[in-house]
């Protein structure tokens, strides 16, 4: 039987998601903890591989399991086994040939920003915070442009092969000040994409760069024309649909 | 100069606010820090004394300095060296004879429950998970019997002398599900008596307890009548009122 999880976890401690020999990910934690619930050998696949520090509350993940009981329980199971920083928080049957990167129609991502002249400890592991005050309206003019198929090859490399256009379904600032959210939709992501528009955008907020700069920017397809890359523990993937 | 400032801190990694030898604490951060911006040897008073865990980001300190720059500089000294999990969020010049504990009018603390079947990893440093279902009318009514004089020795113990009598002027559970806050607010407050009312307004949420029996337990003014002391992990202290 193919299990489809949805996964949640603080990328504070994890050297990202994908397994890697020497340092703590994602995937060897569900894994181990797979092996030690089903004590079956399992390797997993997952919707998105989300970099070091970076968190999630709607990572997808797929498996096939001789697991004979209750799917509740196999949930239940996992999360008392599972470190406390990751949780299943779905775990529902699939059909067999289920992919979870594949198969995905478009992922969503979120930046959070904490935006005051003093920064709060209690928001520090989730969110960045910028003591400059951002210009919102700027910073949402030029997110528009980033909706539509173009080729993001300023914001990015390709994890595999070549191509850099990508389909951004969404793209909007929104939150209640201090707390500034950047949402973006997309069918797929270039390596570091999120983290370096929402880099540039910080640019455009800051009246670093204004927002014509920003679109020819884009439009140059020149990685050096990207502002700088955004910390990755304000970033969260949120959600993949199918 | 009398300076007065308002703190937050993420409690996770300290042994509570006052000081002790061999153990973090907020207290010994903040006075080596101040020792570190000012130059001098500084002594801090506080309006209240958090246990080992417990948040706050209305903590209210006041010490004495010679300091003879702007009080924005001090904050921005203060924030720049204070490490991660503590900030000075206002720092203004007090009457000689200010004193945070003593002139205090009220303490506000905030306790935050994640009530939802399964935990959340991004919640888990600062809401205690409560996987059954809760009765919130029955917590609300079981809350509304703490408002007001009352002798709360079934609640916790005096910080010093023998007096158990305190006032409490809010009760009150709100938040939006899956996250519920009880937030309570007293002239002042025993040892440990905001976990332990929490606590035992779990047993009315879980149904182990019922009204008539919290209102009996607490005018019995015994201790073991009390339920088990919330962990301290979900408790903040928000707001001092002068």
């Amino acid at each position: 039987m193919r299990v489809r999880v949805v996964v949640a976890y603080d990328g504070t401690d994890y050297s990202g998601f994908q397994r890697q020999t020497n340092a703590p990910t994602v995937q060897a934690a569900l894994e181990t903890t797979l092996a030690q619930v089903t004590q079956e050998e399992i390797t997993i696949l997952a919707a998105g591989r989300t970099d070091t520090g970076v968190h999630a509350v709607g990572q997808v993940i797929a498996f096939d399991t001789a697991w004979r009981h209750d799917l509740g329980d196999l949930r239940r199971a996992l999360n008392a086994v599972l470190p406390a920083d990751i949780a299943a928080l779905e775990v529902e049957e699939a059909a067999p040939d289920f992919h979870p990167r594949y198969d995905a129609h478009s992922r969503r991502y979120r930046y959070t920003l904490h935006n005051a002249t003093v920064r709060q400890p209690l928001k520090r592991r989730y969110s960045l915070h910028i003591a400059a005050l951002l210009d919102v309206a700027a910073m949402q003019q030029a997110a528009q442009a980033l909706v539509g198929e173009h080729d993001f090859a300023t914001f990015g490399q390709p994890p595999q092969g070549l191509a850099t256009v990508r389909r951004v379904l969404l793209a909007e600032w929104g939150g209640e000040p201090p707390h500034l959210t950047f949402d973006i939709e997309a069918n797929a992501f270039l390596y570091r994409m999120v983290r370096s528009i929402v880099g540039t955008l910080l640019q455009v907020g800051q009246g670093k760069m204004d927002v014509a700069k920003f679109v020819a920017a884009m439009t140059a397809c020149e990685r050096r024309r990207a502002g700088p890359t955004a910390p990755p523990h304000g970033l969260c993937l949120m959600e993949v649909k199918y």
